[in-house]
Protein backbone atom coordinates (compact mmCIF):
# COMPACT_ATOMS: atom_id res chain seq x y z
CA UNK A 1 0.00 0.00 0.00
CA UNK A 2 1.07 3.65 -0.84
CA UNK A 3 2.68 5.41 2.46
CA UNK A 4 -0.23 7.69 2.45
CA UNK A 5 -2.91 4.93 2.31
CA UNK A 6 -0.98 3.28 4.95
CA UNK A 7 -1.22 6.22 7.66
CA UNK A 8 -5.35 6.06 6.95
CA UNK A 9 -4.52 2.03 6.54
CA UNK A 10 -7.38 3.15 3.62
CA UNK A 11 -6.47 1.53 0.34
CA UNK A 12 -8.65 4.37 -1.03
CA UNK A 13 -6.40 7.27 0.45
CA UNK A 14 -4.81 9.27 -2.39
CA UNK A 15 -2.79 12.82 -2.03
CA UNK A 16 -2.06 14.90 -4.70
CA UNK A 17 0.77 16.93 -3.36
CA UNK A 18 3.78 14.88 -1.67
CA UNK A 19 7.76 15.64 -1.98
CA UNK A 20 10.44 13.90 0.28
CA UNK A 21 9.88 15.55 3.43
CA UNK A 22 5.91 14.67 3.62
CA UNK A 23 7.25 11.31 2.49
CA UNK A 24 9.53 10.59 5.45
CA UNK A 25 6.95 12.20 7.90
CA UNK A 26 4.55 9.80 6.34
CA UNK A 27 6.10 6.67 6.99
CA UNK A 28 6.98 7.65 10.70
CA UNK A 29 6.86 4.66 12.89
CA UNK A 30 7.68 4.06 16.63
CA UNK A 31 11.08 1.97 16.84
CA UNK A 32 11.47 -0.03 19.96
CA UNK A 33 13.78 -2.68 18.91
CA UNK A 34 17.20 -1.29 17.79
CA UNK A 35 20.81 -2.66 16.23
CA UNK A 36 24.41 -2.39 17.89
CA UNK A 37 25.48 0.53 16.23
CA UNK A 38 25.77 3.59 18.94
CA UNK A 39 24.63 7.14 17.64
CA UNK A 40 27.06 9.31 17.15
CA UNK A 41 28.32 12.75 19.03
CA UNK A 42 27.79 14.26 15.05
CA UNK A 43 24.29 12.62 14.75
CA UNK A 44 23.42 13.77 18.37
CA UNK A 45 24.70 17.43 17.34
CA UNK A 46 22.26 17.61 14.84
CA UNK A 47 19.61 16.59 16.39
CA UNK A 48 19.93 18.84 19.02
CA UNK A 49 20.25 21.85 16.66
CA UNK A 50 16.54 20.49 14.95
CA UNK A 51 15.10 20.80 17.93
CA UNK A 52 16.90 24.23 19.19
CA UNK A 53 15.58 25.91 15.12
CA UNK A 54 11.83 24.49 16.31
CA UNK A 55 9.82 27.70 17.52
CA UNK A 56 9.38 28.54 20.73
CA UNK A 57 7.32 31.04 22.85
CA UNK A 58 8.85 34.54 23.26
CA UNK A 59 12.07 32.73 22.59
CA UNK A 60 12.53 31.58 25.71
CA UNK A 61 13.28 28.23 25.19
CA UNK A 62 12.05 26.60 28.32
CA UNK A 63 13.71 23.21 27.96
CA UNK A 64 16.73 20.81 28.21
CA UNK A 65 17.90 17.62 27.39
CA UNK A 66 19.79 14.55 29.00
CA UNK A 67 21.33 12.61 26.79
CA UNK A 68 22.05 9.30 28.55
CA UNK A 69 24.36 6.17 27.37
CA UNK A 70 25.79 4.86 29.98
CA UNK A 71 24.12 1.34 30.88
CA UNK A 72 23.44 1.51 34.06
CA UNK A 73 21.76 4.32 34.38
CA UNK A 74 19.62 4.02 31.34
CA UNK A 75 18.73 0.64 32.82
CA UNK A 76 17.55 2.73 36.37
CA UNK A 77 15.85 4.79 34.21
CA UNK A 78 14.24 1.42 31.81
CA UNK A 79 13.04 0.58 35.76
CA UNK A 80 11.55 3.75 36.38
CA UNK A 81 9.88 3.59 33.57
CA UNK A 82 7.67 1.04 33.61
CA UNK A 83 10.58 -1.63 32.68
CA UNK A 84 10.52 -1.37 29.09
CA UNK A 85 13.54 -3.28 27.73
CA UNK A 86 14.10 -1.14 24.99
CA UNK A 87 15.40 1.59 26.64
CA UNK A 88 18.36 -0.19 28.10
CA UNK A 89 18.64 -1.58 24.53
CA UNK A 90 18.55 1.69 22.59
CA UNK A 91 22.39 3.59 22.96
CA UNK A 92 21.49 6.32 23.19
CA UNK A 93 18.16 7.46 25.96
CA UNK A 94 17.34 11.23 25.95
CA UNK A 95 15.05 12.55 28.34
CA UNK A 96 13.55 15.85 27.40
CA UNK A 97 13.15 18.35 30.31
CA UNK A 98 10.83 21.61 30.68
CA UNK A 99 12.95 23.70 32.32
CA UNK A 100 12.01 27.03 33.98
CA UNK A 101 15.16 26.33 36.18
CA UNK A 102 17.51 28.34 33.56
CA UNK A 103 15.10 31.23 34.33
CA UNK A 104 14.63 31.02 37.73
CA UNK A 105 18.78 31.33 37.99
CA UNK A 106 18.74 34.36 35.66
CA UNK A 107 16.91 36.01 37.91
CA UNK A 108 18.23 35.00 41.49
CA UNK A 109 21.67 36.40 39.89
CA UNK A 110 19.82 39.61 38.85
CA UNK A 111 17.73 39.48 42.19
CA UNK A 112 14.53 40.19 40.34
CA UNK A 113 11.12 37.98 40.84
CA UNK A 114 9.95 35.17 37.81
CA UNK A 115 6.45 34.64 39.65
CA UNK A 116 5.44 33.93 35.92
CA UNK A 117 7.74 30.04 36.80
CA UNK A 118 4.50 29.39 39.64
CA UNK A 119 1.23 28.74 36.66
CA UNK A 120 -0.46 26.43 34.80
CA UNK A 121 0.13 28.54 31.75
CA UNK A 122 4.13 28.72 32.16
CA UNK A 123 4.22 24.75 33.01
CA UNK A 124 2.51 24.10 29.97
CA UNK A 125 4.49 26.31 27.61
CA UNK A 126 7.47 24.34 29.02
CA UNK A 127 5.74 21.20 27.82
CA UNK A 128 4.30 22.31 24.77
CA UNK A 129 7.93 23.55 23.66
CA UNK A 130 9.83 20.44 24.46
CA UNK A 131 7.60 18.90 22.56
CA UNK A 132 7.79 20.99 19.51
CA UNK A 133 11.42 20.52 19.68
CA UNK A 134 11.39 16.49 20.53
CA UNK A 135 9.39 15.91 17.53
CA UNK A 136 12.09 18.04 15.20
CA UNK A 137 14.48 15.99 16.85
CA UNK A 138 12.31 12.52 15.68
CA UNK A 139 12.07 13.62 11.97
CA UNK A 140 15.89 14.66 12.04
CA UNK A 141 16.51 11.35 13.22
CA UNK A 142 14.45 9.60 11.04
CA UNK A 143 16.39 11.88 8.12
CA UNK A 144 19.54 10.14 9.39
CA UNK A 145 18.48 6.46 9.48
CA UNK A 146 18.02 6.22 13.02
CA UNK A 147 14.78 5.21 14.74
CA UNK A 148 13.23 6.76 17.27
CA UNK A 149 10.57 6.07 20.20
CA UNK A 150 8.80 8.50 22.98
CA UNK A 151 8.33 6.88 26.62
CA UNK A 152 5.89 8.85 28.37
CA UNK A 153 6.28 6.31 31.37
CA UNK A 154 9.36 9.04 32.27
CA UNK A 155 6.29 10.81 34.08
CA UNK A 156 5.54 7.27 36.26
CA UNK A 157 8.19 8.08 38.66
CA UNK A 158 9.39 12.22 38.09
CA UNK A 159 10.83 12.80 40.75
CA UNK A 160 12.86 9.69 40.92
CA UNK A 161 13.77 10.42 37.83
CA UNK A 162 14.77 14.26 38.78
CA UNK A 163 17.06 12.72 41.85
CA UNK A 164 18.89 10.02 38.92
CA UNK A 165 19.37 12.95 36.50
CA UNK A 166 20.14 15.63 39.03
CA UNK A 167 17.87 17.88 37.94
CA UNK A 168 17.50 21.02 39.87
CA UNK A 169 14.21 22.56 41.17
CA UNK A 170 11.56 23.86 38.58
CA UNK A 171 12.25 21.49 36.21
CA UNK A 172 10.92 18.49 35.09
CA UNK A 173 11.48 15.34 33.06
CA UNK A 174 8.64 15.58 29.96
CA UNK A 175 9.10 12.10 28.01
CA UNK A 176 12.12 10.22 26.86
CA UNK A 177 12.98 9.05 23.66
CA UNK A 178 15.26 6.14 23.09
CA UNK A 179 17.19 6.58 19.87
CA UNK A 180 19.17 4.03 17.91
CA UNK A 181 19.36 2.04 14.70
CA UNK A 182 16.53 0.05 13.81
CA UNK A 183 17.01 -3.48 13.85
CA UNK A 184 15.43 -4.84 10.68
CA UNK A 185 14.12 -7.56 12.12
CA UNK A 186 11.01 -5.68 14.16
CA UNK A 187 7.75 -6.74 13.92
CA UNK A 188 6.27 -3.56 13.16
CA UNK A 189 4.21 -0.99 10.91
CA UNK A 190 3.32 1.99 10.35
CA UNK A 191 0.03 2.45 12.79
CA UNK A 192 -3.01 3.91 10.79
CA UNK A 193 -4.55 7.00 12.04
CA UNK A 194 -7.72 8.46 12.57
CA UNK A 195 -9.70 9.41 9.05
CA UNK A 196 -8.68 13.12 9.06
CA UNK A 197 -12.57 13.95 8.78
CA UNK A 198 -12.71 12.95 12.77
CA UNK A 199 -10.20 15.35 13.68
CA UNK A 200 -10.19 18.61 11.26
CA UNK A 201 -12.67 20.79 11.08
CA UNK A 202 -13.98 23.29 8.80
CA UNK A 203 -14.69 27.16 11.02
CA UNK A 204 -16.73 25.24 14.00
CA UNK A 205 -16.15 22.05 15.20
CA UNK A 206 -18.93 19.52 14.65
CA UNK A 207 -18.83 16.76 16.87
CA UNK A 208 -21.74 14.12 14.75
CA UNK A 209 -19.94 15.02 11.15
CA UNK A 210 -16.13 13.96 13.33
CA UNK A 211 -17.75 10.93 14.98
CA UNK A 212 -19.41 9.29 11.93
CA UNK A 213 -15.65 8.37 10.85
CA UNK A 214 -15.53 5.96 13.83
CA UNK A 215 -16.39 2.91 13.39
CA UNK A 216 -14.54 2.39 9.85
CA UNK A 217 -11.67 3.20 11.50
CA UNK A 218 -12.27 0.93 14.68
CA UNK A 219 -12.20 -2.15 12.22
CA UNK A 220 -9.23 -0.82 9.79
CA UNK A 221 -7.53 -0.72 13.67
CA UNK A 222 -8.89 -3.98 14.69
CA UNK A 223 -7.34 -5.51 11.62
CA UNK A 224 -3.62 -3.89 11.94
CA UNK A 225 -3.92 -4.94 15.58
CA UNK A 226 -4.65 -8.82 14.25
CA UNK A 227 -1.77 -8.32 12.06
CA UNK A 228 0.48 -8.29 14.95
CA UNK A 229 -1.21 -10.65 16.83
CA UNK A 230 -3.07 -8.06 18.81
CA UNK A 231 -7.15 -8.66 20.04
CA UNK A 232 -9.06 -4.91 20.27
CA UNK A 233 -10.25 -2.21 18.22
CA UNK A 234 -9.30 1.74 18.76
CA UNK A 235 -12.54 2.79 21.04
CA UNK A 236 -11.78 0.25 23.38
CA UNK A 237 -8.40 0.62 24.13
CA UNK A 238 -9.32 4.44 24.33
CA UNK A 239 -11.87 3.64 27.29
CA UNK A 240 -9.35 1.63 28.95
CA UNK A 241 -6.73 3.66 28.65
CA UNK A 242 -8.76 6.13 29.98
CA UNK A 243 -10.54 4.27 32.75
CA UNK A 244 -9.50 6.23 35.51
CA UNK A 245 -6.44 6.43 38.23
CA UNK A 246 -6.27 2.79 37.99
CA UNK A 247 -5.42 2.83 34.63
CA UNK A 248 -2.58 5.88 34.92
CA UNK A 249 0.48 4.49 35.62
CA UNK A 250 0.74 6.62 39.16
CA UNK A 251 0.43 9.13 37.17
CA UNK A 252 -2.91 10.98 38.87
CA UNK A 253 -0.79 11.87 41.02
CA UNK A 254 1.53 14.81 38.69
CA UNK A 255 -0.33 17.84 39.60
CA UNK A 256 1.51 17.08 43.70
CA UNK A 257 4.64 15.98 42.49
CA UNK A 258 4.93 19.19 39.93
CA UNK A 259 4.83 21.05 42.97
CA UNK A 260 7.34 19.09 44.84
CA UNK A 261 9.47 20.34 42.04
CA UNK A 262 8.80 23.61 42.09
CA UNK A 263 6.67 23.86 39.22
CA UNK A 264 3.29 24.40 41.52
CA UNK A 265 1.09 25.12 38.31
CA UNK A 266 -1.30 27.32 40.00
CA UNK B 1 26.48 32.80 7.21
CA UNK B 2 25.69 29.04 6.97
CA UNK B 3 22.67 27.71 8.22
CA UNK B 4 24.16 25.92 11.18
CA UNK B 5 25.94 28.96 12.07
CA UNK B 6 22.75 31.52 11.72
CA UNK B 7 21.19 29.18 14.09
CA UNK B 8 23.53 29.66 16.52
CA UNK B 9 24.51 33.59 15.33
CA UNK B 10 28.09 31.99 15.66
CA UNK B 11 30.23 32.26 12.32
CA UNK B 12 32.23 29.00 14.59
CA UNK B 13 29.37 26.70 14.87
CA UNK B 14 29.95 23.92 12.35
CA UNK B 15 28.11 20.45 11.68
CA UNK B 16 29.63 17.64 9.93
CA UNK B 17 25.84 15.68 9.59
CA UNK B 18 23.64 17.41 7.40
CA UNK B 19 21.10 16.71 4.74
CA UNK B 20 18.14 18.07 3.04
CA UNK B 21 15.26 17.88 5.96
CA UNK B 22 18.43 19.13 8.33
CA UNK B 23 18.64 21.88 6.40
CA UNK B 24 15.34 22.87 5.97
CA UNK B 25 14.33 22.62 9.92
CA UNK B 26 17.68 24.43 10.64
CA UNK B 27 16.39 27.46 8.14
CA UNK B 28 13.13 27.27 10.04
CA UNK B 29 11.54 31.35 11.08
CA UNK B 30 8.53 32.09 12.03
CA UNK B 31 6.49 33.99 9.13
CA UNK B 32 4.18 36.54 10.09
CA UNK B 33 3.46 38.45 6.60
CA UNK B 34 1.92 36.25 3.48
CA UNK B 35 0.98 37.07 0.21
CA UNK B 36 -2.39 36.95 -1.71
CA UNK B 37 -1.83 33.32 -2.48
CA UNK B 38 -4.17 30.83 -0.72
CA UNK B 39 -3.41 27.74 0.90
CA UNK B 40 -5.36 24.76 -1.36
CA UNK B 41 -7.41 22.34 0.00
CA UNK B 42 -4.90 19.85 -1.22
CA UNK B 43 -2.39 21.44 0.62
CA UNK B 44 -4.36 20.97 3.78
CA UNK B 45 -4.96 17.74 3.71
CA UNK B 46 -0.90 17.07 3.44
CA UNK B 47 -0.37 19.31 6.50
CA UNK B 48 -3.24 17.09 8.53
CA UNK B 49 -1.74 14.18 7.23
CA UNK B 50 1.78 15.00 8.66
CA UNK B 51 0.22 16.25 11.70
CA UNK B 52 -1.19 13.10 12.33
CA UNK B 53 1.76 11.34 11.20
CA UNK B 54 3.34 12.26 14.41
CA UNK B 55 3.64 9.89 17.80
CA UNK B 56 0.89 10.04 20.39
CA UNK B 57 0.87 8.64 23.52
CA UNK B 58 -1.11 5.09 23.18
CA UNK B 59 -2.26 5.72 20.08
CA UNK B 60 -5.29 8.36 21.88
CA UNK B 61 -4.84 10.90 19.07
CA UNK B 62 -6.26 13.44 21.73
CA UNK B 63 -6.32 16.57 19.52
CA UNK B 64 -8.78 18.17 16.71
CA UNK B 65 -8.01 21.08 14.28
CA UNK B 66 -10.59 23.52 13.10
CA UNK B 67 -8.92 25.28 9.67
CA UNK B 68 -10.30 28.85 9.99
CA UNK B 69 -10.79 30.65 6.35
CA UNK B 70 -13.60 32.96 6.92
CA UNK B 71 -12.20 36.59 6.77
CA UNK B 72 -14.61 37.62 9.78
CA UNK B 73 -13.79 34.68 12.08
CA UNK B 74 -10.10 35.28 11.59
CA UNK B 75 -10.50 38.52 12.41
CA UNK B 76 -12.70 37.98 15.53
CA UNK B 77 -10.11 34.96 16.38
CA UNK B 78 -7.41 38.08 15.66
CA UNK B 79 -9.01 40.24 18.79
CA UNK B 80 -9.34 37.58 21.15
CA UNK B 81 -5.30 36.55 20.79
CA UNK B 82 -3.96 39.83 21.38
CA UNK B 83 -5.05 41.85 18.18
CA UNK B 84 -2.22 40.29 16.04
CA UNK B 85 -2.90 41.52 12.21
CA UNK B 86 -0.96 39.04 10.56
CA UNK B 87 -3.74 36.16 12.07
CA UNK B 88 -6.03 38.37 9.70
CA UNK B 89 -3.74 38.61 6.54
CA UNK B 90 -2.84 34.89 6.95
CA UNK B 91 -4.82 32.84 4.34
CA UNK B 92 -5.41 29.99 6.41
CA UNK B 93 -5.38 30.11 10.45
CA UNK B 94 -5.82 26.72 11.97
CA UNK B 95 -6.62 26.11 15.32
CA UNK B 96 -4.86 23.35 16.98
CA UNK B 97 -7.18 21.68 19.99
CA UNK B 98 -6.64 19.32 22.70
CA UNK B 99 -9.32 17.16 22.63
CA UNK B 100 -10.44 14.55 25.80
CA UNK B 101 -14.22 15.41 24.28
CA UNK B 102 -13.91 12.55 21.63
CA UNK B 103 -13.10 9.84 24.36
CA UNK B 104 -15.74 11.17 26.69
CA UNK B 105 -18.55 10.61 23.82
CA UNK B 106 -17.37 7.15 23.51
CA UNK B 107 -17.49 6.88 26.92
CA UNK B 108 -20.77 8.06 27.16
CA UNK B 109 -22.44 6.03 24.14
CA UNK B 110 -19.87 3.23 25.64
CA UNK B 111 -21.64 3.97 29.17
CA UNK B 112 -18.82 4.05 31.04
CA UNK B 113 -16.74 6.19 32.65
CA UNK B 114 -13.73 8.06 31.39
CA UNK B 115 -12.26 9.68 35.00
CA UNK B 116 -8.41 9.82 33.66
CA UNK B 117 -9.68 12.85 31.60
CA UNK B 118 -10.25 15.17 35.33
CA UNK B 119 -6.39 14.67 35.27
CA UNK B 120 -3.47 17.01 34.96
CA UNK B 121 -1.70 14.04 33.36
CA UNK B 122 -4.22 14.20 30.87
CA UNK B 123 -4.70 17.62 29.96
CA UNK B 124 -0.53 17.37 29.29
CA UNK B 125 -0.81 14.45 27.28
CA UNK B 126 -3.31 16.48 25.27
CA UNK B 127 -1.11 19.54 25.13
CA UNK B 128 1.86 17.75 23.85
CA UNK B 129 0.51 15.37 21.53
CA UNK B 130 -1.33 19.01 20.02
CA UNK B 131 2.29 20.13 19.90
CA UNK B 132 3.97 17.21 18.42
CA UNK B 133 1.56 16.94 15.58
CA UNK B 134 1.37 20.70 15.02
CA UNK B 135 4.90 20.61 14.56
CA UNK B 136 5.10 18.10 11.92
CA UNK B 137 2.45 20.06 10.38
CA UNK B 138 5.00 23.67 10.68
CA UNK B 139 7.98 21.69 8.90
CA UNK B 140 5.23 19.80 6.32
CA UNK B 141 4.36 23.94 5.47
CA UNK B 142 7.87 24.66 5.44
CA UNK B 143 8.81 21.91 2.66
CA UNK B 144 6.01 23.05 0.56
CA UNK B 145 7.01 26.40 0.51
CA UNK B 146 4.54 27.72 3.07
CA UNK B 147 5.54 29.80 5.99
CA UNK B 148 3.55 29.76 9.70
CA UNK B 149 3.95 31.22 12.72
CA UNK B 150 2.38 29.73 16.02
CA UNK B 151 -0.34 31.71 17.93
CA UNK B 152 0.16 30.99 21.75
CA UNK B 153 -1.91 34.00 22.70
CA UNK B 154 -4.88 31.80 21.64
CA UNK B 155 -4.98 30.80 25.51
CA UNK B 156 -5.45 34.73 26.43
CA UNK B 157 -9.59 34.27 26.14
CA UNK B 158 -9.60 30.23 25.93
CA UNK B 159 -13.05 30.40 26.76
CA UNK B 160 -14.30 33.17 24.36
CA UNK B 161 -12.19 31.07 21.70
CA UNK B 162 -14.32 27.57 22.46
CA UNK B 163 -17.80 29.72 22.15
CA UNK B 164 -16.37 31.53 18.72
CA UNK B 165 -15.24 27.82 17.54
CA UNK B 166 -17.84 25.95 18.83
CA UNK B 167 -16.15 23.50 21.02
CA UNK B 168 -17.39 21.00 23.22
CA UNK B 169 -16.86 20.50 26.59
CA UNK B 170 -13.14 18.29 27.62
CA UNK B 171 -11.49 20.72 24.96
CA UNK B 172 -9.21 23.74 25.11
CA UNK B 173 -7.50 25.79 21.76
CA UNK B 174 -4.14 25.23 22.72
CA UNK B 175 -2.32 27.63 20.40
CA UNK B 176 -3.09 28.80 16.70
CA UNK B 177 -0.66 28.40 13.70
CA UNK B 178 -1.17 31.30 11.01
CA UNK B 179 -0.28 29.87 7.49
CA UNK B 180 0.22 31.06 4.40
CA UNK B 181 3.06 32.16 1.28
CA UNK B 182 5.72 34.14 3.15
CA UNK B 183 5.90 37.52 1.37
CA UNK B 184 9.81 37.92 0.33
CA UNK B 185 9.63 41.58 1.69
CA UNK B 186 9.08 40.60 5.43
CA UNK B 187 12.05 41.77 7.48
CA UNK B 188 12.87 38.69 9.42
CA UNK B 189 15.82 36.27 9.83
CA UNK B 190 16.60 32.98 11.75
CA UNK B 191 16.81 33.58 15.36
CA UNK B 192 19.75 32.29 17.19
CA UNK B 193 18.95 30.22 19.87
CA UNK B 194 21.31 29.18 22.79
CA UNK B 195 24.27 27.58 22.13
CA UNK B 196 24.28 24.13 22.38
CA UNK B 197 26.09 23.32 26.35
CA UNK B 198 23.57 25.74 27.21
CA UNK B 199 20.57 22.94 26.70
CA UNK B 200 22.57 19.48 26.11
CA UNK B 201 23.87 17.70 29.12
CA UNK B 202 25.56 14.03 29.27
CA UNK B 203 24.55 11.54 31.90
CA UNK B 204 23.30 14.70 34.33
CA UNK B 205 22.60 18.48 34.51
CA UNK B 206 24.76 20.36 35.06
CA UNK B 207 23.81 23.80 35.85
CA UNK B 208 27.14 25.85 36.10
CA UNK B 209 28.18 24.66 32.56
CA UNK B 210 25.38 24.87 31.06
CA UNK B 211 24.53 28.82 32.25
CA UNK B 212 28.45 29.77 31.11
CA UNK B 213 27.25 30.22 27.68
CA UNK B 214 24.68 32.74 28.30
CA UNK B 215 26.92 35.94 28.49
CA UNK B 216 28.26 35.11 25.09
CA UNK B 217 24.26 34.06 23.57
CA UNK B 218 23.00 37.32 25.28
CA UNK B 219 25.83 39.29 22.60
CA UNK B 220 24.93 37.59 20.21
CA UNK B 221 21.00 37.83 20.41
CA UNK B 222 21.02 41.80 20.98
CA UNK B 223 23.76 41.80 18.26
CA UNK B 224 20.50 39.93 15.65
CA UNK B 225 17.83 42.57 17.65
CA UNK B 226 19.83 45.79 16.39
CA UNK B 227 19.61 44.24 12.84
CA UNK B 228 15.89 44.28 13.15
CA UNK B 229 16.09 47.70 15.42
CA UNK B 230 15.18 46.31 18.75
CA UNK B 231 16.99 46.84 21.60
CA UNK B 232 17.97 44.19 24.64
CA UNK B 233 19.48 41.02 25.01
CA UNK B 234 18.35 37.10 26.01
CA UNK B 235 18.53 37.66 29.71
CA UNK B 236 16.42 41.07 30.00
CA UNK B 237 13.37 39.67 27.74
CA UNK B 238 13.08 36.42 29.37
CA UNK B 239 12.82 38.26 32.84
CA UNK B 240 10.04 40.46 31.52
CA UNK B 241 8.24 37.67 30.04
CA UNK B 242 8.22 35.90 33.53
CA UNK B 243 8.13 38.78 36.01
CA UNK B 244 4.83 37.90 37.31
CA UNK B 245 0.68 37.27 36.71
CA UNK B 246 0.90 41.08 34.90
CA UNK B 247 3.30 39.86 31.76
CA UNK B 248 0.93 36.94 31.19
CA UNK B 249 -1.51 38.82 28.91
CA UNK B 250 -4.52 37.01 31.05
CA UNK B 251 -3.08 33.70 31.11
CA UNK B 252 -2.61 33.63 34.87
CA UNK B 253 -6.10 31.99 35.39
CA UNK B 254 -5.83 29.20 32.37
CA UNK B 255 -6.07 27.05 35.30
CA UNK B 256 -9.48 28.49 36.20
CA UNK B 257 -10.52 28.31 32.55
CA UNK B 258 -9.46 24.72 32.16
CA UNK B 259 -11.37 23.66 35.12
CA UNK B 260 -14.74 25.52 33.11
CA UNK B 261 -13.80 23.93 30.12
CA UNK B 262 -14.00 20.54 31.54
CA UNK B 263 -10.32 19.55 31.77
CA UNK B 264 -10.18 20.52 35.79
CA UNK B 265 -6.76 19.18 35.23
CA UNK B 266 -6.04 17.68 39.21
Amino acid sequence: MATFAARYGDPSAVTSVLNDVLRLQLAHRSVRKFGPQSVTDEELTALIAAAQSAPTSSNLQPWSVIAVRDPSRKARLAELAGAQAFISQAPLFLVWVADLSRAARLAERAEVAVDAVDYLETTIIGFVDTALAAQNAVIAAHSLGLGSVFVGAIRNQPAAVAAELGLPPHTVATFGLAVGTPDPGENAGIKPRLPQGAVLHHETYDAAAADEHIPAYDERLASYNRRFGLAGDWSGRVLGRLRGPSSMAGRHVLRETLSRLGLPSR
